[in-house]
């Protein structure tokens, strides 16, 4: 971190911020020039709120050199993490391919679909118990008899669960009975939750938030980590822009900047980012090609009478279609599904 | 809502829309053109989604004519809420002055400052106990310890308590203590959180998300409302826009439009909107001349020395000149604080 | 601007560097710490585009510490430019009052709005003559006919003209015409043209571009006035977010944050940010109240028949309320029309 | 487009609407129903403004259900347009790939690039002689000597030239020099620069603008085309978003949404969307597999010494490199180049 003084600072001020950097655990290197004075933060300034140090009047500007997270820092771990959930791995080119329902409605539904998204070579089951719904009167998901049906379509299939989480008050459940705890773009920010997963072993599926910046995202994982679980999956959902041809922008740029950051794995749903099933394939094809550990996609037997977010859902037949076109994007790429 | 059929539509076809309409306890009203085929919803099509209704193949567009949200719609309760904290008012009128530190650090500072703003004019007692912040490593609060000081700042000066609530964990601690409960932009679509507080009689302070749009934010009213607990606050504070030089854009256009959809109070954070401590007086007297219920705003006695967000805080001498430049403002718009 | 060197460089690499920065007309003091290297650029460093400088690969970071303005900066010009448009001024407490339609439609109609607006108090006709609109198919305005129409509605009425030029086509015309040149929201980058204004002696009303950032805004009056004309006035008119309760979100953040930067005077158009009419007058007061040194106001004389953008315009009876309204605010701000 | 009335209208205000609907060359289909009425319009709806209905106090909405464009509609043109540049075509499975410096700098440079980017495939020449810069203190471009240079590198490489105007003065240059011409992100509502492009037969590549929907861009293409130009090529480069990390959001959805709504092709800028050279391979391989007509890539033989945009420029080496992986995405596609 550099903090660039305004001129005719006194000795007092100065003290007062070396003061309060060396109080977060931080060490300042003055760096006297003729016409400007600079300090240089040394050692670890993750303590460091550079907001709090432009509440000094003598400070003018401060730059952030360093990226705020440890854990989730490519820095510190050069290596791609690899994540192994119960034998099928995400990284380091494993692709995690994670089809299924929005909502669970059936065991008939999601066996079924269970069934034909394994055949078409999915390696995860996803499918929503609970729902977040931005109406308190639409469908909220069957809840735990969700996840109950999710467990009997993992008996049927071997594929491990993927499902989201939105209370804490769930998690011993999810603990036990998920392989993968997702985490919404709605709650990526709901920091209560994330150190609360961050303390069980289960491997956790982070989606951006809708308004957040990949930095934040990374800090959110890093909440994750800071509490003992390492094993986290990014997943890009979409950012919300003015545009309104797609229900969000979908950000792929997002994966060469978080490989460049970070050694965490990340995934792409194009199924909630655009909305609109006929554009899955595409940017199914373009995530693969630009470097992501893997895909989500909404897969329903009947899109038509889908209790949620039918739009964006393909059928089964579809999914197998986009699966035989990604292997050989994914060959080329020198991955493995 | 409106229903455009594609050209061609099957009868078959129409009978499934029609019985999905129904289904969700509304009726169709077909209303026949020569050359085009449109369906009216008549009745209470809150629970219809129209994004269901799209997966129909012989579904062209859906048009919402109803607002989605009920309790919070001003059509079916014209008179403006007001709001009663323990005999302060707030709506209809009545404004809400919020002041206080960003984070409660000690009896000395939270008094002190709760004994200034009181004398200013303000009429309620803000003051973070649990802190959001973006990083794990940042100063997270004081937890139940500031909520303890808050306690005591209200018995020394009488002025009711408002403070954030992060994890239902807390809950039954913040009915207890806290006059009026704080659910933070980061939360807006917590909706477990929003269920529960609305399972209580305690105000609700709704903060609205950072990328959320006006009707997402009624909607998470709605959450709270739906569940029995009317007294809802709004408080806008700022969307996240490509502009970089405030913290984010505040939307005072949000006044006017909640006031003609809603008859919930609005109350304006200028502090955290900007960033800047320069900024929070020619916003102050906007966001009254606007017709805002109030504002919520940072004071701190020693802004060099807040933990947290500093830059945006006002010393406790600018506030009182904000209270008295505020004053006619007040007046122009026939309210009171 | 600070320049802050990756570990490990070479004396070669520093010497291009430096090289760069001085064939841009500054100079480099470099300022060494014990840990980290930073260089201070001193003197004029307008001509320097950090971008340039992040191409070095021995560079890290680059910190812009000065605004890349220089004539439209505060700093050099502390007092505020008051513009004197014939007679009427805008700026340092004078405030520009701009009412008329969206589009001159007739001789009739335009006279007769100049003539209303004018007695509720405005001190500025402005009219459409040519209408920049997103469809080649819609109105575009009467041209030159529209011209001369408000030509007429001047000598009815002594209101000096404000209307939009879209091509360099017409610039001598407006020279001869019209009192204020507005360039829109759409050509505040189209540099051919600020360049062109920036060489006659009329005063340009510049409106910010939809997704303008200030700075970016600021440097568009930089072009204006680097070419000689410094009769610049700013105008906000909403910029583009993910909100569709308005057309726009007005960012009247924007008139404290231009006041702090700039010396150049700012108005407010709630109707173009809005889009509706029902927003004007409450945004009217606050535009005020914020410290805005005017308004652009659409008024027509029958809203229901304008040939565009009649959702936003309001009535000759509505705007004389407004401006009953708005004159105890400005008195408030210490100001006149 | 259909209009839904609100409850209550009289036959005269219908037959207003009715009045001003027919003025504009569209017919009324009033489709009644029991609790609803509604309006169908029938016909050529490209000259109606919804805002303009809007105005009327009986209509509560106003549904769009064609697109406003008509020359650019792929409704109305399912095949995709192939555009001839003397003898190198682009749509329809032939990929244009356009190489080459941000600016043109000397016959020397931009000789031996373009040699380069010829031998490694590419089929297009780009480079700047007009410069849009925000800052008039930044290089503008060697402007006509610049153009001259780019017929020189053309002669040597017989490789078409794109390069891009600011300003109508140049047209007749431009018309008789350029194959291509590139009308950037800041003119893409410049509508005086469109409608006199438009009137030339030469090939215009149509740049998407910053915070343009993808149905205001197509609008700017129909401003082009309905002026006698059907030779449009869109680009997409990056919309302006909250997110830092790259200099805009490269929204690759928008080449399928393109593909269903028009018969243009598009083409994909990754340099000057990311800002960044390490994603340009990542993004130019997954602009492919997404379905992109082509790729414009910046490429320098000394980034470090770059006049402008060196940042995002990669070198002919790399962009041999990227030519090679793109071969086999581009097979797969069943594209040529």
């Amino acid at each position: 971190m550099i903090i660039v003084m305004k001129p005719g600072f006194t000795q007092e001020e100065l003290n007062e911020v070396v003061k309060a950097v060396e109080s977060r655990g931080a060490e300042v290197d003055k760096i006297e020039g003729v016409a400007t004075s600079v300090l240089g933060l040394v050692g670890d300034t993750a303590y460091i709120d550079p907001d709090e140090l432009l509440t000094f009047k003598c400070v003018e500007k401060v730059l952030k050199v360093q990226e705020p997270y440890k854990k989730a820092n490519k820095l510190f771990h050069p290596e791609p993490t690899i994540i192994d959930v119960n034998g099928t791995k995400i990284g380091g080119g494993h692709l995690g391919i994670m089809a299924g329902p929005c909502s669970v409605e059936s065991e008939e539904q999601v066996v079924l679909i269970a069934k034909a998204v394994k055949a078409s070579g999915a390696n995860f089951l996803r499918g929503g118990a609970f729902k977040p719904r931005t109406s308190p009167y639409s469908f909220q998901g069957l809840e735990l008899e969700g996840l109950e049906l999710l467990k009997i379509a993992k008996q049927e299939t071997g594929l491990p669960i993927v499902t989201e989480l939105m209370s804490v008050e769930y998690l011993d459940r999810f603990v036990e009975d998920v392989d993968v705890i997702q985490i919404g773009a709605r709650n990526m920010q709901n920091f209560n939750l994330l150190k609360e997963v961050g303390k069980t072993k289960t491997p956790v599926l982070l989606k951006r938030g809708m308004s957040s910046t990949i930095e934040e995202w990374l800090m959110s994982a890093e909440y994750i980590m800071s509490e003992g679980n390492e094993n986290v999956i990014l997943c890009e959902r979409g950012i919300r822009t003015f545009e309104t041809a797609t229900r969000n922008t979908l950000d792929l740029s997002a994966v060469p900047v978080i490989r460049e950051k970070s050694h965490l794995p990340i995934i792409i749903d194009p199924s909630h980012a655009t909305g609109k099933r006929d554009l899955v394939e595409p940017l199914a094809k373009a995530a693969i090609a630009v470097g992501a550990d893997g895909l989500m996609i909404e897969v329903h037997n009947n899109p038509a009478k889908a209790l949620c977010d039918g739009k964006q859902s393909i059928t089964p037949e579809t999914f197998d279609e986009i699966m035989k076109k990604i292997e050989v994007y994914t060959e080329l790429e020198g991955a493995t599904i």
